[in-house]
């Protein structure tokens, strides 16, 4: 049986991007999407997983709907900050066109979707949350056994070995909800974190997504298309990079072939209280247990990952329409 | 030939244990020790090397004074704080009371001893500073060549993947001097950090001691003394450990033996500015640098140095005095 995967998306340009690497990787079947809130509203996510299934010619991949907002604050509440919008632009993907889908959002809501997937494959279910943590640790909270049901849970998010990109010390996922990551980080479960220690040593250019372009499908441009939008708003927000943080689908990628980065084993908490709200960092009250229930990837081979994501993605959308 | 060792110590009680580590390792010859500020005021410290070397049967050890002082900051300007005091007695090694040394501190200065070493001893040099990196800084600046003579600098200070020891984000030795531990980890110099990542997952406990106290000896009783008061003060500071922080000798251990450690490359830099000022952390400017200049200690085999640790001090107090 291959492993099942469900992605846990916001889903602006890295998602998609990551929607990409795993439905092109035959290590995994993509189960389903559920939907959080971050580059762009929830509501706005799911209509471009949606979309964006289809365009891969994917539409047997069931979309959910999660929670709208973070786990500390009231429904509704959540507005896509401006950094948000300059980045993935105002429709999450680059501000490209691409037709509505056809299909409908699931009736099932995202957090029964994960516990019922946690009951049926245990061990082969790998949860990739590319947004906010609250999705998974409402799951968690609804129901605790899934901690140690769920087969790993590979998040993108967090930096323990570099600065954040929200402020010195705090990553944007993370920033979005400390409490639901802790909660995660706390939780037992089989957690590895692919964070800016390792997304932003992977880079993306303008050579690399004209190869994309010139396979000539609808898929292929709008992926060059969509990602050239993303890699101009890093030569304004990180000039020194020389291209496009690799965030999302370096998680995806993660949690087909761990064998990618190095994974350091540790006991993680998130800063939920005091001037460092928002950091991910080793838990000092466990720094002496040989237990460790994390892993934090702390380097990445580079050259192998972009290769893999060229040549996957690149297969994928020359296939499709 | 074999290794050259300088320790750069503000002698408190774990650079007492880092001198007995260094004396007692047949890989490495201590050729002189250089005093700083900090668990003590530097002419504190320059006295109790003078005495523990006396003490351990090593009279041949040269001690040079050093640098009274931040990089930052008057000469004379320096206090030792009231947790210092707490944690290694008003005398920096737990109140114990041995004899001065008949021996005096060297004419020549720290910084000159340690660019003549690095000009006499190149590659097979190493340089180990267990409080601020005020000493190493100066020299690199006077002689900023030697960044690439010194074979090896190993520095205890410094937390990546844990919280700091001072606040939540800064280290006691990196604080002292932030700016000087800045300019070290951007030299280019072969630096190591063994921070608290490490260090407080390696643990003695009074029932390591009582060991040593039977060995019967004045230098195995003033070891497992002076030792059992900074595990008495950690009984207050740090109640979860269940012991004492090896930090300082771990340094010196790695320096030794780096495979006690699993380091990571990665492109340090210390915060010299904002609200996170004191903390170590990689440097987003040249995180998609190939070349990673520093390597810091993430994991440590803890039962291997511990055992090292009592074994190689045990034999050497068991034949002292």
């Amino acid at each position: 049986m291959s492993k099942k995967m469900i992605l846990d998306l916001d889903t602006g340009v890295d998602d998609a991007l990551a929607i990409a690497y795993a439905l092109a990787s035959p290590e995994v079947e993509l189960i389903g999407i559920t939907g959080t809130y971050g580059n762009v509203l929830m509501d706005q996510g799911t209509r471009n997983s949606l979309a964006i299934t289809d365009i891969l010619g994917h539409p047997e991949v069931p979309v959910f709907r999660g929670v709208d907002h973070s786990s500390t604050s009231e429904p509704g509440s959540f507005e896509v900050l401006e950094i948000s919008k300059f980045i993935h632009g105002e429709n999450g993907i680059g501000d490209v066109e691409i037709p509505d889908s056809p299909r409908v959002v699931e009736q099932q809501d995202a957090v029964d979707f994960i516990i019922e997937a946690a009951h049926t494959y245990g061990e082969d279910l790998i949860y990739v949350p590319t947004g906010p943590d609250t999705n998974i640790a409402a799951a968690l909270k609804k129901d605790p056994q899934i901690a140690h049901l769920i087969g790993s849970i590979v998040i993108m998010g967090g930096a323990l070995t570099v600065p954040g990109n929200v402020n010195a010390w705090t990553e944007a996922n993370i920033s979005q909800d400390p409490e639901a990551a802790d909660y995660l980080f706390r939780s037992g479960a089989n957690v590895t974190m692919v964070g800016l220690d390792v997304t932003l040593q992977t880079l993306l250019t303008y050579a690399d997504t004209a190869k994309w372009r010139a396979l000539g499908t609808k898929a292929a441009k709008f992926y060059a298309d969509m990602t050239d939008f993303y890699i101009k708003a890093y030569e304004t927000t990180s000039p020194h990079l020389g291209g496009c943080g690799l965030h999302d689908p370096l998680a995806v990628a993660v949690a087909v072939d761990p064998s990618l980065v190095t994974l350091l084993d540790i006991n993680m908490k998130v800063d939920v209280d005091g001037p460092t709200r928002g950091r991910t960092i080793g838990d000092e009250q466990r720094i002496t247990d040989r237990t460790k229930t994390m892993k934090v990837a702390v380097a990445v081979d580079v050259d192998r990952f972009v290769g893999e994501l060229m040549d996957r993605i690149g297969a994928l959308v020359a296939k499709a329409n």
